[in-house]
Formats: structure tokens, sequence, C-alpha cells
């Protein structure tokens, strides 16, 4: 019965189906990050085991792991370039858990508040650094140079979101902006150097460039609108955690887009202005039915998974390329 | 009159030579920090270069383009690395000025609390991102293994500095893992990609990593004994500020070495304790004194600087080999 039942939970969940017909890959990766955390400085393996392990689904390495064997790469190397990945975003984890001074990621204490910003920071950039030498093995400077470009764009991502302020009339456009160099741009970059090095034509390298970046923005939206709709069980951050920060997200800028005049002044209140938004918890929720601001999210969401699903047609039918556009709907309907 | 002052200015400080006779590469290497470092993000301009013109001597980048000339280099990616060891040096000042909590650099306020820690973290990254895009033209994959070898390297040293009990018995070995670690490594890498660049022998390659090295392990002990040696306005930083901060830094780990009992336990209440330095500092530069700990400590960074000296005698006699060797009388004999 217990078989039977993964069974049933692997058709469901793409990414456990990924996983098990990668199996060998993904222990290998699993291995490579676990070998380039190792140190003699203690805190470095400590405090990077402990992000690294903090019930991520490592869905970008996985993404390295999948389009190698989509373009039927037949090395080595995308072992290490799924572990730098890894360890670019839990680098650039470390230093947002930082800057945005949250408490909790995914249920747990967040590394900065276990030890330390001063360590967190450091061992951000030590694993950063990492992730650059990882890169060796590939013997490419163009796997440099995409996953170097990836970085800026993350960097200027996360500057953005710190020096823009809240704006709700303003939001879209920045909303996007910032989605897509924060989140998109590392999915897209995870995917495309699968491709590269397999020595893939530039048409397949752009497909699954955009593959990933298709699948980032949506993967992000979904991220934003399960801040409304789920309680702390079945997602990691608490809940309204964006609301309580104050954070504009997509569902907020549709809210205050198709708002009435009294609406609009308390979203204002609550998201540029002073409010203790703790008080108003029931009152946003309600503006957020009244106005389908997490269903038009999710929308959005699946037009940007439907461009991620079109570029895949370049390639021919595998069970490798199922599974990547069973993802993609398992990403707008995940729970967590 | 001016201009005589000037020339004699020249030959009595070999930096301004160098940078005399590579004026050309000096002039294009700061056109591409700039050029790096615009952004329509404006805190990523204004605070880099309030950074990266924060009086520094930009020293690394001209060891990178010294030895791409010594080497004989005829293309022009020197240029770029050159920017890239400085963005990399930036990034780490930047995260060490958050990290240390330090108020001034060089006589000026540090970037973060100019701005704000998370800015310095966060345009820290970005600086540390466009090092490795800047690596690009060099298309060389040996070039990005050089550097970010460094980068892990550095980070490590960073990390170990925080996390390591000062102890003044055990103070050598640790001091020493420390500062190669911090600041060695990478002028050993910025010397290191200008013969890698120039398609040098592994013997020549080999020689200007341990140039760097060498010097890089005399920069910082010259550093180091500066802070005890010298008023505010020959060096930049605040005197005496190791002092105040209980940085166990070589003079006081020969001190130590070398003190009485009463001696040694007024360094332990200092650099171990919880005494309140300020009230201390005539105290300990006495036993500085007493005990020759600055002396001995030019003395050590001379012998780092013979081995710097003798790395160099693989390469035939030049203007700019001389230059490079005059550097190093330089640096031992700085004031600022």
């Amino acid at each position: 019965m217990k078989n039977i039942a993964k069974e049933i939970s692997k058709k469901l969940n793409p990414i456990a189906s990924l996983q098990e017909l990668l199996k060998n890959d993904v222990a290998a990766t699993d291995k490579i990050i676990e070998a380039n955390i190792i140190n003699k400085i203690e805190i470095i393996p400590k405090l990077a085991s402990y992000t690294l392990a903090g019930g991520g689904k490592r869905l970008r390495p996985l993404l390295t792991l999948a389009c190698a064997k989509l373009c039927n790469y037949q090395g080595t190397s995308h072992i290490d370039l799924a572990a730098a990945v890894e360890f670019i975003h839990t680098a650039t984890l470390l230093h947002d858990d930082v800057v945005d001074g949250s408490s909790l990621r995914r249920g747990r204490e967040v590394a900065n508040i276990v030890w330390s910003n001063k360590s967190s920071i450091l061992v951000g950039d030590f694993l950063f650094a990492k992730a650059f030498q990882l890169m060796k093995t590939s013997n490419s400077t163009k796997i440099y140079e995409t996953l170097s470009n990836a970085s800026v764009i993350i960097a200027s991502g996360e500057v953005m979101q710190l020096s823009t302020p809240t704006k709700l009339d303003k939001g879209l456009d920045n909303y996007f902006a910032i989605i897509k160099a924060k989140t998109a741009e590392l999915f897209s970059a995870s995917c495309k150097v699968g491709a590269i090095l397999a020595n893939c034509s530039d048409d397949r390298i752009l497909a699954l460039n955009n593959f990933g970046l298709n699948l980032g923005i949506a993967f992000q939206i979904i991220d934003d609108t399960l801040d409304y709709q789920s309680d702390n069980k079945q997602f990691g951050k608490a809940v309204g955690n964006d609301l309580l920060e104050k954070k504009v997200t997509l569902p907020v800028i549709i809210a205050y887009d198709k708002a009435d005049a009294n609406d609009k002044a308390l979203l204002e209140r609550c998201f540029e202005g002073d409010a203790d938004n703790s008080l108003y918890l029931n009152d946003i929720n309600a503006i957020f039915r009244k106005y389908q601001a997490v269903d038009d999210s999710i929308l959005l969401a699946k037009d940007y998974l439907n461009k991620a699903s079109d570029s895949l047609a370049i390639f021919p039918e595998s069970k490798i390329r199922d599974l990547l556009l069973a993802t993609l709907d398992f990403v707008v309907n995940r729970k967590l």
C-alpha cells in the first residue's frame, strides 16, 4: 500500500518524478554540494548546510540536470553546475534574509538569527565564490559568462527592490522588473547552462532560456499569492508575512488597480503608509477577495507558464520533456 | 619648479612611476571601472564610486597591468581584468566594513554609514558579480579559475577571522593564515592573471603568483604596523583603531611573545579581556617600544619582500621589472 501511495504521489508530483528519473544525478549533486561546503572553519559547513537543507526542493539544480538530459548531454559537468546554481541561490537567500530582517524562512529561523548577520554575509560570499569555482569542469567560458550575467542581474534586482519606494499606482512594471531579476533570471540560467554544456544549437539554448525565464516568473507570482492563501503548515513562511512587511506583490497591485476609492485608501494606508497591518488582516483579505486579486494573479502566472510550455515545442517528445511540462502545472497548483 | 618637484616625487614613488609608465592602461582601466558601475538604479554608481574613489591607490589593478606588460601581453583584456580585481577588492571592503562595524576607512566615513548596511551588502554583491562578468574578454577558463579560487580563499579568510577567538599565545599561525587569505591571495591573483593572459610559461606564472603573494603579506604586515606608528593625517584609518578594536595583529603578537609576566597580563586584559583600551594607549605603546614590536614586524615584512624580489629574477631586466622591484621598497617605507 505504501508503495502504491508513493507511486500515486509521484504521478501527481512531477518534481518527485524528475528526482526519481534523475536519481543518480540528484545524488551526485547532493554529494558535490556536501563536499564543497566541507571546511576546517566550522561555521561554513554548519551555516551552509543548515540553509541548504532548509526544506528547499532544490528546484534550480533539478532544472539544470533535467535540461542537460533533455539536450542529451553525455558528460558529468552538469552535476557541478547544478551545485553551482544551488550555491548562487543559497548565497542570495543568506544575503536576502540579512537585508530583509525576516525571522523565518520555510518555517524555520533564518541563519542570521541562529548565527549572526556577519556570518550569513560572509558564508554567502563563500558560497557565491564556490559557485564560480565549481564551473571549472565545464571548461566553457560561455558557462561562466551565463552565470556571471545572471549574478549581476540578480544583484541589480536586489538593489532595485531595496531602493525603489513602494508605489501602488506604478507597481506593476516595478514588480515584474524585480521578479524577473531576482527569481526568473536564475531559473533561466539554470536551464540554459544544461543546453550550453550539451553544445546545443542556439535556438535550443534560447528555448531553454525562455522556458526557465517564464517558469521563474510564474513561480514567483504563485509564491507571492501563496502568502495570501495558505496557512502556516502548508506554506513555509508565516502567513501574511508579505502583508505585515508591506511588500507590494502582484495581488496587492491588482487589487489596488481595481479598487474603489475607499478600498484604495485602505491599501495606501497599509502598504504605503504607517498602518499596523496586523490590525487589518481581515479587511485586506476581504478586499483581495472582492477584486479577485489572487485569482487574477494566478491567471497571469498561467500566461507565463503557457509561454514556458511553448518554448519546449522545439524539442522532440520524450519522458523528460513531458516531466518538464508537467512541472509547469505543478508550479501553479502547488500549495507549498 | 612644480614639475621638478613632481618628477622628484615620482622617482621616490615607484607607484606613481608605474602609473606614469602605464598611463594609457591606467586611464583605460579607470574608464572600464566607471562604465561598469553605471546603472539606472542610482545607488549602485553612487555607493560604488564613493568606495572606489575612497583614496585607494588602486594598487591591485596596477599590478595586473604591470605584470601583463612585464610578460609582454599584446591584447586589451588586461584592462578588464584590472577592473575585475579592483571590483573584487571593493566588494570585500564593503562587506568587511559591515562585518567589522568600523566607522572610518582611509579617513572617510564608510559607505555603510553614509548609506546603510543593506546597501553595502547588495552593492558588494553587484560588484563581485560584475568582476566575473568582466573576465569574459579574457576568453580563458584559467582566468576565471584563478579569480574564483582567490575569491573562495578570501571569503574563507573573512569567515576565519570572524570565527577564530583572539588568542595571543597562538596568534602567529592564525595571523598569517588570515592575512594570506584576506590580503595576499588577491595580490597574488592580480599579478598571476597578467602572466596567464600573456600565455607565459608555467614557471613565470608561478613566479608572479609568488611575487604577489609575498608582496601582499608584507603589505598587510606594514599596514598593521602603521596603525601603531602614524598620526591620523598620515594614515587613513584612525590611529590605534586596531588597538581600540582589540585586533590581534603582528606587533601585538610579537610584543606578547617577548613580554614579561606583567606586560603579558596587561596585553591579555587589553586584547583578550574586556579592558577599555582607550585608557591604555600609552601603556601599550610603551610595551610595544620596549619589545621593539613594530621594528620586528617590519623586519619580518622585509623577509617577505626579499622573497617577492627573488621571484622576479626569472624575468630579464626591464624598466617595468625595476619599477616592480622598487614598489617593494616603497611598500615597506610608505607612511600611508
